[in-house]
C-alpha cells in the first residue's frame, strides 16, 4: 500500500481523520480505497469484492451514499418479452429485474409470457401525485380550525410560494386533517420525471414557513405521518401517492389450461380464498400474491428506492369471471417511482432503464416516469398471474373433485 | 464476437434456443455473456456495465436468478460504530449500508454516534419463528370446524410429518384461523439461522398434503395470506414473525443538546404528533420516522431479502419521559432474516455479513441471525434517534416560544 | 281476549294471515296487540312488559320498525350540566343518556364538571357531509379508467341529477376509486338536520343510473363499502363521514389534581401508553378510552342509528403538555347524526333531543344536527378525560415513584 | 306536586342536595320522579314519556344507570322464524329486534325465510374467551424481557390469584405483547353466561397486582387497550374476543331464483366487488354489508351492550360457489354477549331473551350465552342473505347483459 494511503488509515484510527472527510482529502476513488483498508483492517474482512466495483464512484460517492467503501453486487436478469398497452408504454419489453431469490425471475417470465400471448396488458393510471405532510402544533382546537381555514382560504398564494422553487414541480392540492391541536397539511405535486420526495420536501419547507408566520401554529414536523413514506399506510392505499395504476388482461379458457395447467373457477378459487379473504382476515394492506417481489426486483435493477416497496405492496388483485375466461387486474396505488434523480443515474441501473427506452426525462416532462409506471405495473400483474396459476395447478386441479364442487 | 457466441444469439433470435437453456449448454460466464448480447442487440443498450461484475456467477444462475445477463451495482457505505448490548450481538460494529438515498448514512451515523456515546443499544428478542399458512377450502361451517378439530388433536403428529423434512427447523406451534369454508392453518417452525421461508414452505405442503388426506379439506394455497409474506398485515404486527426485536436508549439532557440540538419534551413531541398520532390518523401499520430506509440499506447489503422490507417497516418508535432525559426504543415485530441461504452466499454480500461478525451458520444454530437482528434493530433505533433529533432541532426549538409553551 | 282477536292469532298460526299484514287489518295498537298475543303463545313468554309501552305506536310501526310487538325499555339518566362552546352549541347542557352500564353516567359526570369548571369544551366541527359509494363493473382497465373520466367531466350534470331527489340535500363532490374492473364512485352530500343516508341513497341511485347510461358500466351494488356504512373502515377515519369534530380543553394542574386526584404527566402517560401505543399495537383504526361507550348511550337516548357507533368509535384522544397543565382533546372523525327523520321523532327520543335544544329542524338548515355533533363530541370528551383520571388515579400516582420518573 | 318533593327540588336547584344522591332519601320511582322534574323544570322540556316507563326500576338504577329519569322506549318487531342447527341452538326461532330503521326488520325476515327453507343455519362456535390486558411501564427493553419472562414462568400461579376472585370464570391463559418499554399482558377468561368484562377486569387487578409486586413493572392502565374493548381493532378480528361464530347455509339455484329473484353468479359477483373488494379499498376491519344493523336490534332488545356493536362489525362474508348453488357464511370474530349481568335483567330485555329460550344462566355454564350466540350469527346471516338478494336482484339482473358476462 502507498505510503500515503498508509498515513490516512493511521488518521482514521487514531481519530484525527473522519471517516467522511475523505472525499475532500482523496479523488473519489482513492478515498473509497482508504475508507474500505481502514474498515477492513477494524472487521478482519477483505472486502475485496465490494472493493472490485466498476460503476463511477464520483456521482455516487458525493449524491447517493456517504461513507462509500464500494459497491454490492445484485444477480441481474430478464423476464420477457412482455408486452404492455398503455398509453404511455407501447410494446414489448425485456424486463430487467435484479434478485436473490431463486424462482422469482422464471416465475415473473411465464407470467410474461401468458400476457403477452393473449394481447399484452392493458394499463391505466388513475391518479399522479407526491406528497409531504408537515405537521403543525395549535393551541387549541379553535386555533386548529383557524389554521386550516387560513390555508384553505390561501392556496393560491402558497401554490406560487411552492412552485417558485421548481422548475418541474407542480401543486396540485392541499388537503388538510385534524386531530385535536395537530394540523396535517397533505401538499401533493406532480413531479414530471423524478419520483419527486425532495422536490416536494423543499416546497413543503417553504409552505410551512408561510403557514407558520401567517398563523401562529409551530411546526413540529416537515413530515407528520400523513405523507406517508415508507410504512404501510391506508391512506396511501386509498387516496393514493405516486401513481395509481392498474394493469389489467383477458386470459380464454384455452390459454388458462395451455399456459397454467388449471382451469378459470380455480384461478378464481385462489384468488378470492387467499388474496380476498386471507388477507382480509390477517389485517393487510395489501390484497396481492407477491407484488413487492416484482417491484423490489425492478426497482433494485432500475434505480428506484427500496424503502418505497413498502408503499407498493399495497396492491390488488382481481379474478373476475368473464365470458370464455377470466379478467385478472392487480391495482398499484401508491407506486413511487422516478427516471431521474436517485438511483437512476447510477451506470448499472441507467442501462436498466434503457433497456426499457425510459432512462432521464421524458420528451414530455414525466411521459418517462409514467411509462416505467406502467411497465412495473404489467410486470407485477405477470408475477401475479404466474404465482396463481402455479398456486391452483399444483394443489387445486386433482384436489377439487374431492368436494364434488 | 466469438463465432461460436454469434451461433447461439441467432438460435435466441430465430427461437430454436430458449433464453433460460443457456446455463445447459454454456459456461455460467459464456451463458451470461451470449445471453447479454442478445438482450443487448434487442435492446439496442450496451449493458457493457451490467457485464462488468466480479462476483461469482456460478452459484448465483444456479440459485439466486434466473435468465442472468450481470449484476447492478449498489454504493456501498458505512455507518458506526455502533455499540449494541444484546443477548446475542455484543460489541461495537460497523454497519454496511447500500444505498443510493443521499444523506441517509449520515444521519444513521449521528446515530449510532448517539447510541455509542449513550453506553450501547440494549436489545431484546421477544419472538422468534417463520411462518406459512396454507388455506384449506371446507365443504360447510361444520366441516370447517372438524378439520380445526383434527388439526388441534393431532399436532403431534404433524409436528413430526413437518420435522422430518429439515434438519435445522422445529415446529413450534399451529394456529387455525377460520372464515366461513375457508381454514388458514399457520404454521410456525425456528428456523435456525436460514430466513426460513423455504424450509417452512415445504414443511408445510407435507402437513397440507395430510390435512387434505384425513379431514377431506382442499387444499387451496400452500400460502393463504395468513402467514403473511410481503404484504402489509395486522397479523404480523400483532404476531410476529420472524423475529420480534426491541431495541432501547436512554439519552440524557446533556446528550440531547449536544448532538441533536434539541430537549427532552421537543424530542417526545415530535414523535407523538408525527409517528403516533400522524400514523393513527393515517391508518398505519408502522409507527415509526423511516425504519424502513435503514432495513432497505443493512438488507440490501447483507444479501436479506428486499421485499421483507415490507414487514420490516411495521416498526413502533417511541420515546419515553424518564428522570434526566428520555429512554427511546424501536420495536421490529416482523424482521425476517437469515445468514445462510437466499443471498448471503454471494460474494460482496457475504463480505458485509462478515464484517458484523455473522456470516453464514452461528455456532449454535440460530445464533448468528440471531445477532444479525439485534444489529439491524439497532441500526433502526439510530436511524430513528436522528431523524427525531433533526425534525426537533431544525424546526422547533425557536419555534417553540411562539406559543408560550 | 277479544273473539276478533283470537281469529287473527287462528289466521296466523295456520299460516293463512301474515305477521306483517295485520298492520293493514287492524289500528296499530291492536295489530302490536294480536302479533305479541301470537308470539307469546308461540314462545311460551308473556312479553307483558314489552307490551306495556307508551310511546304513539302508529308512526313506528309504518316508519321505523316492522311486525312490531311493543317496546323495549332502556334506562335513561343524565349528566351534566356540560358547557359546550362550540359554533352552533353555547351554553350549558344536562346529557340525556339510555344506558344499562353501571357507573357509565357517574364517570361521564366527572368529566362534565371538570370540563365546565375549566370554562366549557372547545368544539369545532371540521368537515361534514354524508357519502353513498355505489360500486359499478367495467369490462376492463380502459374502461374503467373511461368511467371514471366520464363522470369527472360530468359532475356538474350529475349534481344536478342528484339534487333534483331532494329538498335539502346539496351534493358537494364525487370522488372515483378503482380497483381493477371496479369503479366505486363516492358521492358526499350536504344533508342538512338529516343523518341522510336515505337521501344520499336515492341520489346515488339516480346518479347511478345516469353513469350506467352514458359508459356501459354496470351497476353492482348501490353501496359498494367505500360509503362506509356501519363497518370499522380506515376511509372515514381518514376522510370522514357525517360531521367531523374535535372538542378540546385546557386542564390546569391544580384542576387535575382536585378532581382526577393525579397529575399532568400521569395523565399524557396513560394516554400514551394506553390510547396511542397499545391501539397502534392492536391494529386499531380507534385511539381512544372508551367513546364508543358515550356514543352509545346518547345516540340511544336521542334517536341515533345505534350501528353508527362503529364508525363513532374511530376517535383519537390526544393529551398534550401546556405550560401549567394539559390540553386534552378527543377528534371524531365519522359522527353520523340527524335531528330528523330516522328514530328522531319517537316520543322519549323527541324529550330527549329536545333537553339539548335540538329537536327537529335548526333555524337554519343544519343547525340543530350541527349543534347536536358538538355536544356529542364534547360528552365524549367528559367521557375520555374521566376514564384518564381513573386509570391515572388508581394506579398510577403512587407507584410511579419505583421507576424513579 | 307534592310539598316534599318540592323541597328536593328546590335543594337540587340551590346545590345543597346532589342529583346522584336522590335514591339514599327518596324509593326509586320518587328519587326518579324528584329527577326528572328538576331536569324538566331546567330545560323546560316535559319528559312526560320518558317517565311514563313500567319497568321495575329498583334494580336499573342501582345497577345500570345513574342519576336515572326514566326510560326510552325503542320499538320492537320481530323476524323469523329462523332455523337455526348449531351446537347449542337447534330449532327454529322468533328473533326479538329492537330498531327504529326502517325497513330493516322486513329484510331480515326475508333472509330468515331463506335460511329456514334451506334446511337451516349451520352454526359452530371456533374460539370463546373474553380478555383484559393491562399496560404495564419497564424501564427499559431488558427489563420489559424480564417481566414478560416472569409472567410467562408464573402462569400457573397468576391463573390460582386470578380464578380465586370469581365463581364462574376460568382464566385461559395470558398473551404478552411488547412494544419499547411497554408490556401488555393479555389476559383471556371463559366466563360462562357472563358477557364477562367485570369479571375478566377484577381478575385482571388482582394479577396486575402480583406483577406489579414481583417484577418491578409500573402498572400505567387496567385496559391497556390490546384488550381491545368497544373500539375497531384487527387484533379482536383476528384473535377473537368473547365468542368467535361462523354461520353457514346451502342455497340452491332455485331457491336464489325464487325468494331473492336473482342467481348464484350474480350474488358472488356483488359479494366480491362489494364487501371484499370495496372494503379492501376502504382499508376496513370489516367486509361484510350490515353485520352492525342486525347485531345492533338483537342486542337492544337482549340487554347485551350497544358499544359492542364496534366489536360485532368485524364480521366477514362470503358466497363461495358449489355445485347446483352457492354456500353463504358469515363471521363474527369478537362477539360480545352475556345472559346475565348487564342490562339482561331487565323486564323488557329479559323477555326478549326469553323468547329465544336463553334467559339467565344455562343448564351447564356457558350453553345459554353460547345459544345465544349462535342465534345472533344466524340473524346476522339471514340479514346478510337478504341485503346482498336485494342489491343483486334490483340492479345487476337485467344490466348483466350489457356487458356480455
Amino acid at each position: 500500500m502507498d505510503e500515503n494511503f498508509r498515513q490516512y488509515i493511521s488518521g482514521l484510527k487514531e481519530g484525527t481523520t473522519k471517516l467522511h472527510a475523505l472525499e475532500s482529502l482523496l479523488s473519489p476513488d482513492d478515498a473509497l480505497y482508504v475508507r474500505r483498508s481502514f474498515i477492513s483492517e477494524e472487521t478482519g474482512v477483505s472486502l475485496e469484492k465490494a472493493g472490485s466495483y466498476t460503476m463511477d464512484v464520483s456521482r455516487a460517492c458525493s449524491k447517493n451514499c456517504e461513507n462509500m467503501i464500494g459497491a454490492v453486487q445484485i444477480p441481474l436478469g430478464v423476464a420477457g418479452k412482455l408486452k404492455v398497452k398503455g398509453e404511455y408504454a407501447e410494446g414489448e419489453y425485456y424486463l430487467p429485474l435484479a434478485t436473490t431469490e431463486g424462482a422469482l425471475i422464471a416465475s415473473i417470465n411465464r407470467g410474461c409470457k401468458a400476457i403477452t400471448k393473449a394481447g399484452g396488458a392493458e394499463v391505466r393510471i388513475f391518479r399522479d401525485g407526491m406528497t409531504r405532510a408537515p405537521v403543525f402544533a395549535a393551541k387549541s382546537v379553535p386555533h386548529a380550525n383557524e389554521i386550516v381555514g387560513w390555508i384553505d382560504d390561501n392556496t393560491g398564494r402558497l401554490r406560487e410560494i411552492a412552485e417558485a422553487t421548481t422548475n418541474h414541480g407542480k401543486m396540485k392540492d392541499i388537503v388538510c386533517f385534524v386531530v385535536g391541536t395537530s394540523v396535517y397539511a397533505r401538499i401533493e405535486f406532480s413531479t414530471g420525471d423524478a419520483m419527486g420526495m425532495n422536490m416536494v420536501t423543499i416546497a413543503s419547507e417553504k409552505i410551512a414557513g408561510e403557514v407558520v408566520k401567517e398563523t401562529g401554529a409551530v411546526l413540529i414536523a416537515l413530515s407528520g405521518n400523513m405523507c406517508s413514506d415508507k410504512k404501510p399506510a391506508a391512506i396511501n392505499a386509498i387516496l393514493g401517492r405516486g401513481k395509481t395504476v392498474s394493469a389489467g388482461i383477458f386470459l380464454s379458457d384455452d390459454m388458462i389450461k395451455e399456459i397454467f395447467r388449471t382451469d378459470a373457477p380455480t384461478l378464481m378459487e385462489v384468488n378470492t380464498r387467499k388474496n380476498l379473504v386471507g388477507s382480509a382476515k390477517a389485517g393487510a394492506i395489501g390484497f396481492n400474491a407477491h407484488a413487492a417481489n416484482v417491484i423490489a426486483a425492478v426497482f433494485l435493477a432500475c434505480g428506484q428506492d427500496p424503502a418505497h416497496v413498502v408503499e407498493g405492496a399495497n396492491a390488488i388483485t382481481t379474478v373476475d369471471p368473464a365470458e370464455g375466461g377470466v379478467y385478472v387486474s392487480v391495482t398499484l396505488p401508491s407506486l413511487q417511482v422516478g427516471t431521474v434523480g436517485g438511483g437512476t443515474g447510477l451506470d448499472t441501473q441507467r442501462e436498466c432503464l434503457s433497456m426499457l427506452g425510459c432512462a432521464g426525462g421524458g420528451e414530455s416532462s414525466g411521459s418517462n416516469s409514467s411509462k416505467f409506471a406502467e411497465i412495473v405495473a404489467s410486470a407485477v400483474l405477470a408475477g401475479e398471474l404466474s404465482l396463481l396459476g402455479a398456486l391452483g395447478a399444483g394443489h387445486l386441479a386433482r384436489a377439487h373433485k374431492q368436494l364434488g364442487r
